[in-house]
């Protein structure tokens, strides 16, 4: 486990206390302290629950303690349901009583410091102290609190059981930053007949923040899936620990991460106050873990549904069985869509069934065709066909609205059980427009039950998709800073500090020489022997083509010497200031790629690592793709084949594969300059890095370091 | 009205006969010819019904007649419902008795062809050629037929009413090539609750199109939005003018195009044998002429729903109202995504919901917090300031479960009625979990009512998409063709005579001279004044890169000349069976940005032009769009617009504006020769062809004919 990631046993208090104490109970079973009171009684929790308020010996028919003090016993977990400027106390008075867990219903800190004074944040930063300092661990403030449904013990004030009742046991769990939301999603999954047995909702997160509650959820048998609401992470480094934690345990997460838009972003901001990461390095930090990203509540919900079967393939191969033409298209249009595959039948089953139903089309899609109302056993043998001959990772079903007869399903089902039977490992679809109760019967089949297809087979691919990320190799360690590295820069350096302290990074790069003189320029290009370049050599000069400082191609000494002269002309013209060295010598490398890597500094995440590929690439196509730094070679990999240009330093256009082996090893080690130096560093540029034919290397040819201020 | 679109009203008889005679009616109310009947009677037809059975007196109650001639009147509609042999003689017969339309549920035609064997096919064409000679319109065959719920003219045999009922009368229409999938989008819009007054599918479309279905329906007053299931086009300049002639009504088209993918593609061949074209020039059908294409069947339902309405804004100003912070970060993200605009209220109105509510969110989304259970005047009043003040075009408000309490919903229905009256021109959603009821009544108050928020946004941003199509200005004319142009050639052609044909087109092209000994070259060169490109002349050449037929950059006449014996060498040396003419001399355009144009042929559409960048932007990353020939500007003008690259046409890098007005010019005048050359193109490369900055128009450098074969 990462250091980064606190004991996820330390939430039992919170999901399976013993005994809870509510601070702020109220007699009034619609009242925010008196619902969480009237949900235990109503949901047969079988623990103590006491009742805290000054004011009053019973509160709906329990006794009441005036303060948790004067309890019997320290309380496992203690609800807080009083204003702002009381928390604080009963929150040290929990801690001294020995309590493990408390959440926080109350209002009115950091989310409310809009004023500009800092007063609901200070009162928030002595909480998690507090938590720090005694263990017991604390959910909120200003969040909806948590249920489990599996022991009644329902620590909300959410109104929306009201309406629908109480949520079904089930594996689908429940993280969410959003009380209001982790309530619509809740809502939801129960009017979808999905059982949701762990509910979170985290608030300002004060101590609990949406990782340790994935950790611990990763932890529970009883759990399929952790669908997570996020606005804003304080810790990066836990979350990551976390994401690794339960892709470790083959426990898939869903999240849904808003604020991709700049207005949602800023949406989010005000409503939680969390630091936001830059949505890409999100974007990145999950794929890398295994955690899927989706965008709708409806794809996350379609998605956690199709982990309660708790099957993740490793293969793509999607076979359609369909009685209807159009729906066979339907599904083969969405599959390929998702990234699923749909390969043709071998040619001798395609035979086969050929013979059984001429009109049929075989080839996958199969076509029963309305055939299939007539003679069911066609079903059965087209399906079985499928399971046992066409080598399919996962099968759909289109049936449209045939199960809705009465008189049809009585005799399709029976040729579908038969089919599930016999291939119980394999993931199959119904596609079909259902009734909840039709749909609970074919889930008792094994089948999964969806009404749109490019949902069914959207979720599918989602399967697919941790079913590669669990069985992915060991993430490779990045490789070890040299010993001689140098550290990022304080200051301004130039060109040839700043290549000194790449190479001692272990990142290659270009040869040169600092000439004075036209003389030592023509000398200097002798050496090199072929085509060389030119660049002033400044420590006040940052971008030297805007001032004449480069000059390429300079196909002999002569040449050299004379662009030399006429260098430090224009440039002494353009900035007569700058400290002048001279010139920067080296040779010309004709055969590489052009590509861009540098280090940003994500606000949540700490350094990234960029890669692009140069000129239009990254200035028009804002083609780049980065990682959060450090990682290895594996990862770096990875990026490259990430950037859209890609094929071209694959062998695109002619030309020789380049090196991309030496590329990745140079990202990895630029990866891990910037973690070491995540403190002093604000951006480097290395622009650019020629990547030379396969087996040749890489050569940073420039790099620009800008230090933090 | 276009002259590729038949009289929309010849389709009266087949949606509003006033008698029906049925060929192969059945006694039996569950076979292909009896369930017509049943459902005629079973919903009030009051037009006369006709049996035709040679061996019954009476079917199902009704006198039956052996034959069509023995009828008392000629029926308005033939069905046909025996086997495909009988068929073309029926049709001869239904033709010869005056009949108005016929629909053919008979398989057994061009789907059936895959043996090899023609005679499906032949039939097929037979009963168009009657179709086309009598003026009697047919339907199919291998069709599920047609409905028109209004006047319970049930002219299929779908199985589906079983199930579910008969459909609601309402203003979605369906044109389906597949009855399966017709039947299938149908139920599922009655599940919805959505009324589906027509219903039509074509099957094998021997003479009625989907076109056709468009524009009959495009006509009828009670008609909101067509929702078009398409698998493949035989007739395409009758599916334009169909689009066309809607989109003047102003009319929705929502388009299901299916065969996206390769294996899409191959299994909707197989399933109805049209013709498919690319995938990509049927996107640019439907874009430019205003019809949606959506991949899914739930995206199709959700744009048709929202088209009910009939609001097509032209402003896509989004106002987000919510009790949930996250759900309005959620509709945020999803509305940017969507292509909509979520503006800040206004600064005054801003404090003033401040001013009401301190905890509040008042930028937009505007987010009212779980205060609004406490106090439901906020609601209204946080409403009816965003819709008064705001400037919106559009309003979403976010209520998640709250309407399913009674007690909640008793109060906030009369503060969202009001928000409604007071608005009435204004699109406005409700976005929140609900029962059917619940979303009647809501709707009954002017509401859209979606669950899903990212949904709900995604249809409205189609109901922008129309608004825009049907406020755009006229098309432009195409360009004439020059008085002076010659015809694509016949056999292959130099890059001289290339040229001519283009410039006699009407786009420029590159200056040249023809030279054959090094003094020419030379010559040329000097009159040519700057830097030249040299490239080899030959009918037999067509790759002249490959053969070190082109050097560029000759800065002087003894540098040209000296080129010119040494590519001539080469030339010969590679190729030496090659007539070669000598080579051509032009100068170097250095200020150009290099672009490609071209021409296809697509099998369903006919000659298409391409449009691209050079480089990497066409080989490497295929960005690439197209238009059918002919356009005017206004259509090339888009076309630039659309491809990935364009920021290099329009300044991007410090470059100066490319002239896209004559770039535009150039394409609109290769479509209008790719037009007028049809059948005598097999592909034309203009490659490249550089954009020079604004005001100096554009060079095409090179071209390549490939005639027909």
């Amino acid at each position: 486990m990462s250091d980064a990631l606190l004991d996820p046993a330390s939430l039992e208090g919170l999901l399976r206390p013993r005994s809870v104490a509510i601070v702020g109970a109220s007699n009034d079973p619609t009242r925010i302290g008196g619902r969480p009171l009237r949900y235990y009684r109503e949901n047969g929790f079988t623990g103590a629950v006491y009742p805290i308020n000054p004011n009053r010996d019973e509160i709906q028919g329990l006794k009441a303690y005036p303060n948790l003090s004067a309890l019997p016993e320290a309380p496992d977990l203690v609800l807080v349901a009083i204003p702002a400027a009381g928390v604080v106390a009963t929150a040290e008075e929990a801690a001294a009583k020995g309590a493990r867990a408390m959440v926080i219903f109350s209002s009115g800190f950091a989310e409310m410091d809009e004023d500009g004074t800092d007063a609901g944040q200070a009162m928030q930063r002595r909480l998690g102290e507090i938590a720090r300092e005694s263990g017991m661990r604390i959910a909120g403030p200003n969040c909806l609190g948590v249920f489990n449904a599996t022991i009644g013990h329902y620590c909300t004030f959410t109104a929306s059981f009201d309406h629908g009742g109480f949520p079904h046991t089930g594996g689908i769990a429940i993280v969410s930053q959003s009380g209001a939301y982790g309530s619509h999603m809740a809502t939801l999954a129960r009017e979808k007949g999905l059982g949701t047995t762990y509910w979170m909702t985290t608030g300002n997160e004060c101590d609990v923040q949406v990782a340790d509650c994935i950790a611990f959820l990763a932890d529970q048998p009883d759990v399929d899936v952790i669908g997570c609401y996020i606005e804003g992470v304080a810790d990066a480094a836990r979350l990551v620990a976390a994401l690794e934690y339960a892709q470790a345990r083959r426990k898939p997460v869903v999240v849904m991460k808003v604020g991709r838009s700049p207005v949602g972003a800023e949406a989010a901001q005000s409503h939680t106050a969390s630091l936001a990461g830059a949505d890409q390095v999100y974007d990145s930090i999950f794929r890398r873990y295994g955690a899927l990203r989706i965008d709708t509540t409806e794809e996350m919900l379609d998605v956690a549904y199709a982990c309660t079967r708790r099957t993740f393939p490793t293969g793509r191969k999607l076979g359609i069985v369909t009685i209807s033409g159009g729906g066979g298209v339907v599904l083969a249009d969405a599959a390929i869509a998702a990234g699923l595959e749909v390969p043709a039948m071998p040619a001798d089953a395609q035979r086969r069934l050929k013979e059984m139903l001429p009109f049929a089309a075989v080839r996958n899609p199969v076509d029963i065709t309305a055939q299939a109302f007539n003679d069911m056993s066609l079903v059965t043998k087209n399906v079985e066909t499928m399971l046992a001959e066409g080598g399919y990772d996962l099968i759909v079903n289109f049936f449209t609205s045939i199960p809705r007869s009465k008189v049809m399903n009585a005799r399709l089902r029976p040729a579908m059980q038969e089919a599930a039977r016999r291939f119980p490992g394999r993931l199959q679809v119904m596609c079909m427009i259902s009734t909840p109760e039709m749909t609970r019967e074919y889930e008792s089949d094994g089948y999964l039950v969806f009404e749109d297809p490019s949902r069914a087979v959207k979720a599918l691919a989602a399967l697919c998709w941790y079913g590669e990320a669990f069985a992915r190799p060991p993430r490779l360690a990045p490789p070890d800073l040299p010993a001689g590295a140098l550290p990022a820069p304080a200051g301004p350096v130039d060109e040839r500090e700043a290549k000194r302290i790449l190479a001692a990074a272990g990142i290659p790069v270009v040869e040169d020489r600092l000439v004075r003189t036209a003389e030592e320029a023509g000398a200097a290009a002798a050496q090199f022997g072929g085509p060389v370049v030119l660049k002033v050599s400044s420590p006040d000069i940052l971008h030297k083509t805007e001032v004449g400082g480069v000059v390429v191609g300079l196909a002999s000494p002569a040449d050299a010497a004379a662009a030399f002269t006429a260098m430090m002309d224009r440039v002494k013209a353009a900035r007569p200031a700058a400290r002048i060295e001279g010139a920067l010598v080296s040779p010309m490398i004709g055969d590489g790629v052009e590509c861009i890597m540098g280090i940003s500094v994500d606000p949540a995440f700490g350094p990234v690592v960029l890669f692009g590929l140069g000129g239009i690439f990254v200035e028009v196509l804002k083609d780049v793709t980065l990682r959060v730094a450090p990682f290895g070679v594996d990862d770096a990999a990875r990026m490259i084949r990430e950037v859209k240009g890609f094929p071209l330093l694959d062998g695109a256009r002619g030309k020789p594969k380049a090196d991309v082996d030496a590329l990745a090893d140079a990202l990895a080690r630029l990866s891990v300059f910037a973690a070491a130096n995540a403190g002093r560093i604000d951006s480097v540029d290395v622009n650019p890095i020629l990547v030379r034919p396969a087996g040749q290397g890489v050569v940073a040819v420039d790099a620009l370091f800008v230090p933090r201020t």
